[in-house]
């Protein structure tokens, strides 16, 4: 059996961090609030470093390493959100990261990475090209492989943005997070469900990117294929170990249509003045596409991220 | 002489308006920190009701009126944050308001107004005609006309917002706030160099619409023609009594260029993850274009709004 992070696992997390992480804000919105005749608090992952959640479960896993190990670095293939958050978490300790991406990758993701101070290894835009090129830098390097979601320490990691959040919002009736690989819901499902016993944890997942959903159905994990949706943090599929947290402690997943996606995201922009990814605006998707009644509950939502590319928004496609 | 509203008044304001307006936060970013070599305390308007500093301005010109006036309604002429700021205010104290706009005036700026229940009046988009639709208002209903900036109340009002940063923020070397018609920076200018007796008042304005330098280099009022910049919130000329505060109480002021303006605020949307209108981030852009040194320096920065148009962001400007 897979090991899985518990509540304590979360708690020694948030104290390994302290120093590295910011306390995010939780914010409300009255206009968004009437809007969904709920009641809803926001913890704002998007104001972390690096502009999302994933610095917490990097620098965990990072900081977790014993010196002998972390001398000889961390090594990642993501074009994403982890491999800023696992470059940024190894120049606090003062060690090398190694980051696989695909040589298509958008040039202000390589910037990204890059700024923080990672070796960057290049590899054909194929999965397989990615895990044999990680396989070879890990091979030569000795570096630890930090995976985005599936690794322990940044479950746990992940974990400490929902227990900040049950800390600071007493009552809450259900916690909405967002599903990709699972990470993030895991981490937050595993302090919710220990720290706020009366909350209900909800996943929010894309249409085009229902495999979690189908995944739970059908009690198997069922791979993400030609995923298609706004979402560009949720398109990978679960791991072993992120399915079995999620199959133990979220209540449901519920999908969201991209224009539900599109249109909260736009409502938040507007109304609470923040820039939160499609990723993250999808919690709020839920309330507006009410395919599940949650009017009148207390909701705390994870926005989980804000790296949007500025030029390209997705309520002017293509402009 | 004309009569300028004094710390005293700022304080007044400041009890009157607190049950209706927010206490927004004060931010810092290491990030843009270490891009301009300086320690900045962001106080964040955009995050205010209507999504500017106007509403604190708009409450306490509407709180301040006696009864018998209140009871007639307030008018104003507009197209911009002040309409709104001035309709919820008056929809908070539950009296009418009248606001004169051009007939081509954008949809979602009439939508906003009308949404906070005021009653529109249309006119040409002339000054005069603006004026004139006013003039027959106010006879006509008996409402009291609140200049968006010239008035005392709103001045006063204006200045709780700086009263706030200093409160919160010790030991300021600056305070940097915009200028269009002066409003915002005279009751900054109050607050600051009553209650930081050691910082200085710096107002930002745009090169294109820099009415508010030569009036000070000149000593009169030189009134704002033609003019050309993306800082649609700061277009209008001073008022006798906002050139008087400044006049006295304001170091000076530094024009910045559009090109700083709007790479001040992709940095900041960027880095922050909050949204900023063109007239609020041009008080970053003094830091960008460093006309002025202040580097080392502790400078407090009033992000007056962020009331932007999505569809149409400057750095893609015709998209």
């Amino acid at each position: 059996m897979i090991e899985l992070p518990q509540i304590s696992d979360v708690i020694s997390a948030a104290e390994r961090i302290a120093p590295y992480v910011k306390k995010t804000p939780v914010l409300t919105c009255s206009s968004l609030n009437e809007m969904v005749e709920a009641e809803l608090f926001f913890k704002c992952e998007n104001f972390q470093k690096v502009g999302a959640f994933k610095f917490r479960g990097a620098t965990n896993a990072v900081f977790s390493l014993p010196e002998a190990d972390a001398g000889k670095g961390v090594a990642t293939h993501s074009s994403g959100n982890h491999a800023a958050a696992l470059a940024l978490a190894a120049r606090e300790r003062g060690i090398k990261a190694y980051v696989v991406m695909p040589d298509n990758s958008p040039k202000v993701k390589k910037a990204a990475v890059a700024g923080y101070g990672a070796e960057i290894i290049y590899c054909k835009p194929t999965l397989e090209a990615r895990e044999s090129t990680l396989e070879k830098v890990v091979e030569k390097t000795g570096a630890t492989f930090i995976h985005p979601y599936h690794n322990f320490n940044v479950i746990a990691g992940a974990g400490t943005a929902g227990k900040e959040l049950v800390e600071e919002v007493d009552e809450l009736d259900f916690v909405i997070a967002p599903i990709g690989g699972g990470g993030l819901i895991s981490g937050t499902s595993i302090s919710v469900t220990e720290l706020a016993l009366k909350a209900k944890v909800i996943g929010a997942e894309p249409e085009g990117a229902d495999d979690a959903f189908r995944s739970l159905k059908e009690e198997r994990i069922i791979p993400s294929e030609n995923p298609d949706t706004v979402c560009d943090g949720l398109l990978t599929s679960l791991s072993e170990r992120t399915f079995n947290i999620i199959k133990q402690r979220v209540d449901r997943i519920i999908t969201v249509s991209d224009e539900a996606t599109i249109a909260a995201m736009r409502h938040i922009w507007e109304r609470m003045k923040i820039i939160v990814e499609p990723s993250a605006a999808i919690t709020f998707g839920i309330l507006l596409e009410k395919k599940v009644d949650l009017s009148g509950k207390r909701i705390g939502i994870i926005f989980s991220g804000g790296n949007v590319d500025l030029e390209k928004l997705p309520w002017n496609p293509g402009k």
